[in-house]
């Protein structure tokens, strides 16, 4: 199996760290400046490794190897969040043009724009997979700064080309590495996570109106406190989840606000942001009941309850064959310092894997940190990572 | 028993209405320029109702009666909270104004700084009462700008004066005429509450101190979710309160903040603002058990749990003979419509009860709407109010 050269690897991945470099991390969001140079760079490391490299009309940065047969198609994304980590995204992206420049032929890379989310959810994978509309691009802004994902593509000189779309006989499959944004393979000494599914997810963002009144005048009996109907929304979550859930299911209310919240103000209105993740629909599916049930007994309370949103994906299976691949090679580089595992969080593979059969692989977070500009992995993690990675493609494309 | 002149006192409450006026309202945060412009109007007026009136070091707006004997004091607030209602407070100010007009001597009128508590609590009726150090005053400051009491004070021209103080010996009593800030009266169909206590309350702010991480990533059996812990503690409340709870106790919990509250992050810092409240000591200790008992169970759980505020007032019972004295004329003059009722809410009346005998009259608040521009009282039950107070004063005056 040919080597990777792991040097000239960590090399390029210090370079692009330095592209809106934040403290020890880097602050890239999508279409900033630092990203679009970001964007820019990596299409030129592309054309030198001899790929006919592009912008696309979404923002994707695309090498397609110029000679024939099918390929394998490997990426993730280059832009980040707010200091955030300098590997999560950048890493899948190098090690495919790592791969691409090691095995020579028989693949192309992709960094998907905007996998973190600044825009809308996955909207690059999404384009090139045929999963977007016009519709919805016009309609996207960034949730930050309020920019139209229109304005933003024109302003970083992307609206001209068209959008690319993913040519699903040319393609064996997608492969993506990542972080793993945890700590279950630092905490049990392992190097490699083959990922066996990522998970599904349902999002809620929960209403509740009471009556906003003195604290100090109004009798308890005639309050309508919308935030104790949360408060009672939320135990019941966690009196009642972990029955149904299952053993790797992970539910969080990530946030809450009272309104006008004062100390001395009987809340009238309150929110929670809710979600649970699970690699198996049966069990999100279940997990959907007790929130419906939840939702139903908080009507028949005092205040009015209402989901001003809902929403989700389907979990994704990585292939078989893929998973195979990628064990077998790490099984030859690390003996049992691997493990299958779901991905507990979203990756554009779940996107293209709905085109084209997918595979991923994880290396270790250290501390399990992530989203934060102390991330980072052990350089002899993202260099074996990279060949185990170099391996399973070769394996892959022989298999044709 | 002496009438009151009605459109004289509503004349007077319409012209403090304009100053400062809001929508029907009125925004007068203390030592505002229309808070500085609305005392130096009732300095003016006071004079002109025969009263020696100065502003004092610590704002107070004092009218002393020159003529010999015992004095009743009466008073209020003329600030506001924040585009606030135009009676709190200022009604009873200006009821204090009009008895003293209506009897020709025996009523002195205070106006105390900042009831509302831009700066601190009570300030201006401790200052009065000497419960307010000078170090105190060095510390507090305004809890929206950060300006420095001394600061505000200079500014407003305050600071020069000495701070004016009881002389107990001076005073039968004091008398506070208040809106209720509730709908008791309302509901009932009253028009009257003669107050027999004002509650007592204690008050929290408390920090749960967990692991913030990736809400995908993280297992449920490896977390320290500080909002799971607060959500917890709080429906402990709800749970245990109502068995140890008197008939009229109130409990609130007025705010609630996640760190650092987004979708996909399990919060690593969760912050409650709590209080309770009654008219009976026993029961308020009672309450403060239950909320160390769920204290001492949190510090059981995963995330470390502190108190980063305790505080409250003492319960203060009005005298029993003002309160008969308040009952007979409103008995007098609306017979069958009025009760005895607590306070829920604090008042000045609170501080200055701890120097002398105090009573406390209430009038209804239209559906029960206080703390916002859209607070009121019929013109009628205001008048109403006022001879039913200048009655109770006479007649307290009379017996000497």
């Amino acid at each position: 199996m040919p080597a990777i050269d792991g040097n000239r690897l960590l090399k390029d991945l210090y370079a692009a760290r330095e592209i809106g470099k934040y403290k020890t991390g880097v602050h890239r969001p999508t279409f900033s400046p630092q990203d679009i140079e970001a964007r820019h760079w990596l299409a030129a490391k592309l054309t030198e490794a001899g790929l006919e490299s592009s912008i696309d009309g979404i923002g994707n940065v695309y090498g397609r190897d110029p000679t024939p047969g099918r390929k394998l198609l490997m990426g993730s994304h280059m832009e980040t969040q707010n200091h955030a980590g300098w590997l999560d995204g950048a890493m899948g992206v190098i090690y495919g043009l790592e791969v691409a420049r090691t095995l020579g032929h028989g693949i192309d890379v992709g960094s998907w724009a905007d996998e973190e989310g600044h825009f809308g959810p996955f909207i690059g994978s999404r384009s090139f997979c045929g999963l977007l509309t016009e519709h919805e691009i016009d309609v996207c802004s960034n949730r930050e700064t309020g920019v139209s994902l229109r304005d933003a593509l024109r302003q970083a000189g992307f609206s001209g080309p068209p959008r690319q779309k993913i040519d699903t006989a040319r393609y064996r499959g997608y492969l993506e590495a990542h972080i793993e944004q945890g700590a279950e393979l630092e905490d049990h000494h392992l190097r490699l996570g083959i990922v066996t599914a990522i998970v599904g997810s349902r999002r809620y963002r929960i209403h509740f109106k009471g009556q906003q009144n003195h604290a100090g005048t109004t009798r308890m009996s005639v309050r309508k406190d919308a935030g104790v109907a949360l408060v009672k929304f939320v135990a019941g979550i966690e009196e009642r989840f972990p029955a149904v859930a299952g053993p790797r299911t992970v539910w969080t209310t990530g946030d809450i606000k009272l309104e006008p919240g004062a100390a001395s103000v009987v809340p009238g209105g309150a929110e929670l942001v809710f979600q649970f993740r699970d690699t198996d629909p049966a069990v999100l599916e279940a997990l959907e009941k007790v929130i419906d049930g939840l939702l139903e007994e908080a009507a028949k309370g005092p205040c009015e309850v209402s989901v001003t949103y809902r929403g989700g994906s389907t979990p994704s299976a990585m292939d078989p064959g893929f998973q195979a691949a990628l064990q077998e090679s790490a099984q030859r580089h690390a003996p049992g310092l691997h493990q299958p595992m779901p991905s507990g969080a979203g990756h554009d593979a779940q996107i293209i894997s709905q085109m084209v059969p997918a595979g991923m692989l994880f290396v270790p977070s250290i501390g399990g940190i992530s989203h934060h500009y102390a991330e980072n992995t052990r350089d002899e993690d993202i260099v074996l990572g990279c060949q185990v990675f170099c391996d399973a493609a070769a394996a892959i494309l022989e298999k044709g």
